[in-house]
């Protein structure tokens, strides 16, 4: 935030080249999940960035704008994806169900649909996909505990072994194919965080942009696992691999400590949704 | 197998304790993929370790023998799956698809079934499960690199891919269940190696049941990742993990390594199968 | 220092949360070695974050103020030490000889005092404790290593000794007990630096109020060990677990390092004092 | 055990090297601790490595025989321990208290009956002592975890808690005197193992005395750190630092594994003493 | 960048020790290579530091200032590099081919020359090299790995061999006769970044002042291993070691970011120069 | 050795395949070096794996036997080296100076005939090299430290040095063209090791050639770097990239401990060439 404050003070004073265009990064880009939460957020802040945007959910979508393609496609469904593809450069996939469910609520969309997704992306040539894995993929370590993008998964449910599912799928089609993926790890991508976990987990919607553009924007990323967090105080994750792709988050869940500390005094340290970096996720996988 | 000739050479000369019968370990273990090669293998060896030994698989079985209970199954059959599980107190699972094929092909027992495993499992109490994983987990390392069983998975295909998640699945009720897996990463199980690659990875089948036994009979195995293989004089994984279970191989592929090397002079090394781990796996992904 | 400035430029503009009234982390609060150089420096600061601060020394004590209590304790005498903690939520224990001594010296408060902070705080139901451990724990490492709080221990004195007896034992009681600890194993912490070597060691008066503050509040630390140094140019100590609590250093040595080199141009590199970490202490220890 | 065998073999066809007189290490050898268990089992081994060997305890010792010399001696006497040590060259330092015992306790002879010794080392000019640690220094990691020795220490009580404290003031007299340190952290050193816990941990008497052999005749050993076990089946810790000292276990628990399973079947898998590398040890800490 | 504003800022309102002058930290000071592109940023920069600057070159060379004194020299000259040496306190060693060429144009100046140059300063009593090495010594790991100083070199040409050969002496005349070095890894020093490999290689003429100044001013160096890189966006290497000696970047190629990336919109990912750190160089090894 | 001797039993009994003839690993097989102590151990031995073996020095050699060519080269020689590779499959390389010498007699053979020998390589097609680097490239580490290939070099001389260079010059025709080699670090091979450093270092001459075979015959090598010694009690080098190729030594120095030790029973501990484990080579240094 600090560097950002000094090069806005210094853009005050004289045209720099921060203030020129942003490039066109990829010709098509395809914005998946674009229903949902975030992917309301990404939409607008996407189009700046591609000449074509093609956004696609299960859910109802708002109606294309100039530059933009829409399509309703259930990720499930092999053929749908198939021409979702088409003639697409690079994705960034929200799609897929985001939260805890049973299994065969699951599989459909975060598993299926990820073969799906990739078996597409070889078809149609996409070089790039920037997929929205999880930090759940790795909630069963403590919070006492720093974790790596190298150290082995511990998800904390079935959407967190859906999303290691995810990420193990496209390590095999870089490793096989060539085709690039950055895997995000979301903490918790909210306007602000909301408790005392939030203040090591909280993702800024800004920071997700940045993110996600550094994920678009590095010129060799491979396979890539990174942790999405802003500049916050507590910091549970090495994330040394976000710095290698350019990322810098300009955020800080700071700014909202003392008020939540204030909220949420005490907390019950024999609560396994304190003891764990998964919160409330390592107790609610459905039975 | 020094160790083995000197204790079998103190045995020729007075009753030792490796005379004494072996431990009665379980009183009703299942095993699982019970028609297949590893399983008509494991099937007369594992009736010694316990009382009652279920076999099941989704392909004809030879009938009961005493103390024998046999079960037709499909795995990605919830129900039935559920019922197989009753009264079990540990799992030997060598079920599923166990080549590469197709995704569709590997979905229903691989993964589907994995799930309905592990949730049968919970729901009967059973508390050991030994699972045939692959070292196609890690077949996209290169057989110049060593691997241990922390490092980021490489499947080498769908069939690989699904023995991540069910690992994964695995790590994941141990967290939150307390239901104890070790993965078996088997390298290549036949009667002796056959090519070059299989110096190091070929497992014995008296091996494989020492591997399976030391599984079944630490005290303490929490969630165990271990790669299956014989004292191999080459050696491709770091396997101190199976040490920690005490695995002790005894068979050496040394003894067949003049003879493959004649039969197999000279190898590509532009061919990925020379190349990486997993050897012709890498190319074989169905597409 | 950058953020804080940008924050306190936001601040100028409109009420931010950082101005609102800090939580009130603890009902009653103790800290120990209130008569010492750091004691005094402390005990006014954190009244703020307790209801209760009581505060103790074996050394004449200022009177108590409003919300305070003032005890006269020798730590080696269990039976005072356990009524001390009677009604103590957390504590910052800075007691005990702070300085290299013979180790008869060091012995009845580094050593028998710490077992019997522990074992009040145990049968008192305290919760956490912030150790004021010391880098000369690690004294007998070079300047030129890069050190972290999971490499092996090395003192460089009876009173390094004693210091990493008392890091044993907080870990002992947190994984016997539970009671959690945080381990500030504090560098050179004076109104400003002194020399080269302080120039990496110097932790500011305001940083080691930010570092208690972090260790008090962060909501699970269960054992942790944390260098306590100001952001200074030369870093000696990988301080990611520091990171990890929430510790955010915003003074630096930096301002002071012309003054300084100006004075000392000079070092005699066959000097232990300047070889290794611990400066002068690795030379002290008392015979 | 196999080398062993094939040295003897050979051994039987012709005089070989290993048949010569073993060579005298030290003009004296201290041996503390000599009424305890494992100081019996090594008095008489350790004759043939020194010209004299001195034995001394706190309890009453058997006569001296040739080439020994018999010192009662109580560990908290600093006099008393600086007179044992006058004129000797290395020491095997396996006095004081060797089970769990209040604090109080363990404080005379395992702490300030280490500084005592390490003093009169010091003083008197000896270059090596063998210091009898134990596994119990790092007691409180899981049994499903792999140790190594440079990893932080957790001690299980006040007994390990002592033997931390020992291992570091040696570490303290190396790094400021050059006095080196073999610390041998023992498993369970008894005629043969008792329960399953000891297939892992176990030391026969015979490796014992390889051990002590291997660490006074190592030609440099610095301040080492080594785990005492058998050549066992089950492998807790990463001894590559044995190795090192030119440590060769010859025994085995694994003849025992099939006797003691069969006596010890079942165990309760939520029982800290079968969680813990400690054992029994971790519930033992007397209030 | 944000501190230095910070205190720019403070200066602004009082005098700050910032403001003093810089402490003389050699008598004599060399700096060789003095006429290439680097040396000359430097020379005027360095003459602060020193009484006297001895520049030295084999090509020509701007007359000697006041406070300096001028040398040509051929590095492959061992008497003229020992005459250069005379006198010397400290040395900034930029001499030699600082490009890719055939062996036998890089063998005289960069490695003769470097044993010449290590040879003069023992014979001579020099205490100290900052010597320019290169990023090219690790050039052959790839753009999406994260390097480390600790880890195995991977020169990418002749160039890089040779520094590797230089550290490796550097490291040689440290062991053995305790001369220290610190050894740089430069990026590439330029105005600004050229191309989107430079947004994480970039190091500013500015940011090059720094890190010599940290190499030669920090108390104590032993051999030091240090990456040469701005405050980039793109982080490639482990620069924690840089940290340790004080050095601070300010500057970043981030602001470059937009413009670098709307010229190079596209690379070729199967293109050596975009896959492998070394960029161009690792085509580059002249036949 | 113990398997050696099972597997020579059950060859008493039964033809095995170990009895069958080796395969014939190369066409033609050059040996450099072959008039010098290791390379007449090996000349009669490498025949029995290729079908013409093509040996060269620059001292006299013995006149070619049937399936030989005699070559004498000087390594500095380009053009002589050139043809001396000239329809060769694999390399053994022992050539050059193999002793600690002045740094202008180390140059001609181990700097420049390193290149020529790679240069020739490449121009030839030459597909592997098996090159003696030495355990002098680390000979800095302490006699208390495990060394693992991975760590970063501390040649103990120009020696030691020039093997480093050979290394990486090996290192780079691989990343760069792709030609294969194994560095063998040898520790001492001699027919028995002479003082107790060799108890570590050693390796017999049987163990030489089974670790050139290794390296000959395994199929995927690439870069790899292996100490070579057998199997001794003392073990300071971790060699798991050895078990990767398949070397099993079957020697072993403990049948010469009790000798050695009987005569060098005392070290003087401040002695360079007890503490480092480059031995006497660190005081060489010719000046």
């Amino acid at each position: 935030m600090a560097k950002y404050f000094e090069i806005w003070i210094q853009h005050l004073i004289s045209p720099s080249p921060m203030t020129s265009t942003p490039p066109i990064l990829y010709p098509r880009l395809l914005l998946t999940g674009a229903a949902g939460a975030l992917g309301r957020v990404l939409r607008p802040r996407l189009k700046a960035h591609c000449e074509t945007l093609r956004v696609s959910d299960i859910s109802e979508l708002e109606a294309a704008k100039t530059g933009e393609e829409v399509m309703s496609v259930a990720l499930q469904d092999a053929q749908a994806v198939d021409k979702l593809l088409d003639g697409v450069d690079g994705v960034v996939h929200l799609g897929g169900v985001s939260i805890e469910r049973p299994f065969d609520e699951i599989l459909p969309a975060n598993i299926v649909g990820m073969y799906n997704l990739y078996e597409a992306a070889r078809k149609n040539g996409t070089r790039r996909i920037v997929f929205a894995s999880s930090n759940h993929v790795t909630g069963f370590y403590k919070q006492s505990e720093t974790v790596s993008p190298t150290m082995p998964v511990r998800p904390d449910g079935y959407y967190g072994l859906s999303k290691a599912f995810g990420e193990n799928i496209a390590r095999f089609y870089f490793d096989r194919y060539g085709i690039e993926t950055v895997c995000l790890r979301i903490g918790s991508s909210y306007p602000e965080p909301k408790d005392r976990r939030m203040l090591a987990t909280w993702l800024s919607y800004d920071d997700l942009e940045r993110l996600v553009l550094a994920s678009l924007s590095s010129p060799v990323v491979g396979f890539s696992v990174i942790y999405g967090m802003s500049d916050n105080p507590l910091v549970w994750w090495d994330n040394a691999s976000a710095k290698h792709l350019g990322y810098q988050p300009q955020d800080t869940s700071a700014v909202f400590k003392n008020a939540i500390e204030s909220r949420q005094l005490s907390l019950d340290l024999n609560d396994p949704a304190v003891i764990y970096q998964g919160g409330g996720f390592v107790k609610n996988a459905p039975i």
